[in-house]
């Protein structure tokens, strides 16, 4: 297996707060001349589902949201916006725990996460908009990196962050919820350890990986350090997308 | 909040197969020197927990371990060796899930894992070797950072890193499961996001974060790169502990 003894990340700088239209790539390109930073075949750039979702126009103005007899009756249990509830269930195919102040879901994507991922953090100056995941995050990871590789010329990868909470452990690290380029899961079967032994351990998250590495550089509290690029990726590329790491509700012990 | 545009990962070369009271800090400087590569205050050294477990002694011969009932009946259920889900129930507290293959536990030192991190895979030429976690990797990682300050003169991290499963998603990312110098968890609370209001997502699992992005460099498949120099954590440093990082059972919903 191919492998570098050295990974980059690189903060893209003066990436400004995004609107809906904006042109991402056209912006990225902007960020790259400025830090002189050249990319290469290879490199891979990790997007804030943030950006994308608003360049994408999700933003939803909870006035025009009427929630639904269920909506209220969840709401109240949550102790959350019965409003924003109402937007949860409708990206989202089921609930999976209630409990104050937490609504964990499966998202019609199939990721299971706090509130269906919808963000009501820094969208506006309006506490009343909410900011869905883009519609399709794995569509959207491939149009960036199609239009990445007309403009920069390189053969690159593409990933969408988020911040997720996990079960069993505290605090949220970054996942990788659209990907194109690169493989989201590397399945390392039929490769043996130093004793000839086939590995147990056959799949890593790759992709995951990745988006956690690139969430340290842009942290929790700015949108001001919204594209990373990593360079040095380990693996051998290919189309991936960010469905590979859904795990099938039928082999899942915790649904 | 202090924030680097850049984090830098790389591989310490040359570390050899570890036994059994081998002295890592010195064969981490040979390796430093053979690179080329000075360390810096801040920066972090990530190291496999199967480096360090094996240079703590932490190999148990199979044929030394004698089941008890309660792990010959699990074993016929998960389908594993009974000797060695008597070493996993010897490691947990208690069984969080078991089918056939899988038997995750809640180790006693609160992380909730597969056969309690107990490793079979690459440890000897011969199948009759299990390898424990240390015994206290916060403890271990501790005495590594104590032995790198002095014998490079820089006020540098570490985190020991193992590959876990997660529930819901496909494939093993790194977490820390050892941790000193750094924060495992980086509380953002008091916060403001650029409209000023609170953040929500108020704490970051900055430990497990640089697990995953050493973990891609390390890989899966050699024990060849099982040091990771990180360069340019962007969080404040503290003391630091893993067990930050373990979600107290009475606010876990999953379990």
């Amino acid at each position: 297996m191919q492998r570098s003894s050295a990974i980059e990340l690189l903060a893209v700088p003066g990436i400004p707060r995004i609107a809906k239209g904006d042109d991402l790539v056209a912006l990225i390109g902007e960020g790259l001349a400025r830090g002189g930073i050249v990319p290469r075949g290879g490199d891979v750039f990790v997007l804030t589902q943030k950006i994308v979702s608003k360049a994408e126009g999700r933003m939803v103005d909870l006035a025009t949201v009427k929630p639904s007899a269920e909506a209220i009756e969840l709401a109240g249990n949550v102790q959350k916006d019965p409003r924003l509830v109402e937007l949860i269930l409708s990206e989202s195919v089921r609930v999976v725990r209630a409990g104050p102040g937490i609504l964990i879901v499966e998202h019609r994507l199939g990721f299971v996460m706090a509130s269906a991922g919808i963000d009501q953090s820094n969208v506006s100056g309006d506490d009343g908009t909410a900011l869905l995941l883009p519609e399709d995050p794995d569509a959207s990871a491939r149009r960036i990196r199609d239009a990445l590789i007309r403009s920069t010329a390189a053969d690159v990868g593409v990933v969408i962050n988020d911040s997720f909470g996990r079960a069993w452990r505290n605090g949220v690290t970054g996942v990788a919820i659209g990907v194109a380029g690169i493989p989201a899961l590397v399945d390392l079967r039929g490769h043996a350890d130093r004793a000839g032994r086939a590995l147990k351990v056959t799949q890593v998250a790759a992709a995951d990986e990745i988006a956690s590495a690139a969430s340290l550089l842009m942290g929790q509290a700015a949108e001001g350090l919204p594209v990373v690029l990593a360079r040095g990726f380990p693996y051998e590329r290919r189309a991936g997308a960010a469905a590979e790491l859904v795990r099938p509700r039928a082999e899942d012990l915790f649904r």
